[in-house]
């Protein structure tokens, strides 16, 4: 049910992966028919479950108790889809990863509350860790992944907005969830503080880098692998890392600012705003930034045994660099 | 702050209040700018906080311990003003009670995010009391009225539907959250299970006479009491008792079916199915339900030491039965 590479990659936890897999099945078996079938939708779409491999990996330096992790690694997997689904109601859009989205086939309204149902049953599934700490940073990580989202949301075409702004936004949007799945992970099996702290950090860092990399691919990859159009990032306003590395360097007018400021032509002028950002090194300065993030994350790592589990959490870290989609 | 008539209905309760006042004036103060100006918008409308009051009340009956029902009552009110959030924005509401709604300022997206916050923080607050067993109620309660919103969204307009449907909905989307409070309330100050129940029983049964007064007020009241126009139930296919209650003795073909199958003239149609509606004993019979209702959740309060409190949430029962918006 994994593909070889990822299964490789989560070594340790691999197998337990499973678990999760069962326990998110279980969230579609409602009686209402109209939430049944959109449950169905929600749910089909399998990504790589990497967080939940991270909420697992992380448990392994402690007392790995499966019957706390897993309800973890659900809770987190079904909130960042639960995000998802409110997003894309939020962007408009019509697909994801090549298929139609829940707004698109259901209408914006009932996915709205698809959205909320789904928040609701994660927040009921974290609470089975049996840890109120646990289930308390849970909501915290919403509250920041929602500032994010509305902030990039509010911030829209903005071009008087830095870098350091843009990491505030992706470190609550994104890296704030791979931190909870990482710290979670490591409180629920009882690690000692320090312990923790590396691991939070760790997550932190690496989700950093994922958002980055995610940020370039809108930029480099192609609309078959990516499952959306290239530049959907900037078409929609949102002015991520290479946008602004391009923007520090380049002159006043540019073809960023020109296509920001266009109320016609639009597309024409996208085109010309990505074909600028390629022409220059912001791409690759980009990408450092985010190998950066990646060698923090795995610095993080320092402190624990070298055991297995900090083998795969460091491959991760390369993985999230390599990744073409 | 809280007129009079309500300070005297919260009795023993009433000057503590405020304390929920408080936290949820707390949750306005967040850094990012275009958040802060949505939170101060939807709370700036106070609410009766009967939802507060009935958590602080049910408190009464043990320890009444203010430190751990407080973060419950503000996390109930702000929960359902974080639902009324989504549900304006499902609706396409412009307004309620007669202010603008978020999403009619705010636009959708924007709004959607909001409430997704609200929720976030609710869930937070709810883990200040300091019981995983009465966050836990908390996310099943969000997800039963979600459930029941979905389901009125889904079957807007299926005349097929019958009261057993109807009361199965409101249970969901309003009765789950005054069982919530009640129930919580008791928890929290450590009563006996069987209190517990009967607060949680009174808590459910007072909110099934509250929803259903108030599908009743949509045909009965007026514009400028309701702060939205008359038969806006009606009018986006939801149908409330009064119109299930109408059509189980209307004939086959009557201004209701017409109306809810019509495609042009709508707005006349539905002015004669509200005329149809209000002409028969169906407003009555639908009071008469809800007097049921009111007087099953004072029945529940029998187990109860006879207090002020218990007189309080006596007198609330004749007050929901009672109120004009």
């Amino acid at each position: 049910m994994m593909e070889t590479t990822l299964r490789t990659l989560y070594g340790p936890v691999a197998e337990d992966l499973i678990l999760v897999e069962d326990l998110l099945e279980s969230v579609k078996r409602v009686d209402l028919a109209p939430l049944r079938r959109m449950l169905e939708h929600a749910l089909e779409a399998r990504g790589k479950r990497l967080r939940p491999a991270l909420v697992l990996l992380a448990g392994t330096f402690g007392n790995y108790d499966l019957n706390r992790l897993v309800p973890l690694g659900a809770a987190i997997e079904l909130l960042h889809t639960a995000s998802l689904v409110h997003d894309d109601v939020v962007d408009g859009a019509t697909s994801r990863r090549g298929r139609p989205t829940a707004n698109s086939l259901f209408d914006n309204a009932l996915t709205v509350l698809l959205g909320d149902y789904m928040f609701a049953n994660a927040a009921e599934m974290v609470t089975r860790t049996g840890s109120l700490h646990v289930t308390r940073l849970f909501a915290l990580t919403l509250m920041k992944m929602t500032s994010g989202e509305l902030d990039q949301d509010a911030a829209a075409f903005d071009v008087g907005k830095d870098i350091q702004h843009y990491l505030w936004r992706i470190g609550g949007k994104t890296a704030s969830l791979f931190a909870n799945a990482t710290e979670g992970g490591a409180e629920l099996a009882g690690c000692e503080p320090s312990w923790v702290e590396a691991l939070r950090s760790y997550g932190f860092d690496l989700g950093m880098a994922f958002q980055i990399v995610d940020d370039v691919l809108d930029f480099t990859g192609d609309e078959e692998t990516l499952g959306k159009p290239v530049g959907s990032d900037l078409r929609e306003g949102n002015l991520t890392l290479p946008t602004l590395l391009y923007l520090e360097r380049a002159p006043r007018d540019n073809p960023v600012t020109k296509f920001v400021r266009a109320r016609r032509n639009r597309e024409a002028l996208l085109a010309e705003a990505i074909a600028a950002i390629r022409a220059t090194d912001a791409i690759e300065r980009a990408r450092d930034m985010a190998r950066e993030y990646a060698a923090r994350a795995r610095a993080s790592l320092r402190v624990l045994p070298a055991t297995p589990a900090r083998e795969s959490l460091e491959a991760i870290t390369e993985y999230v660099l390599e990744r073409r989609s």
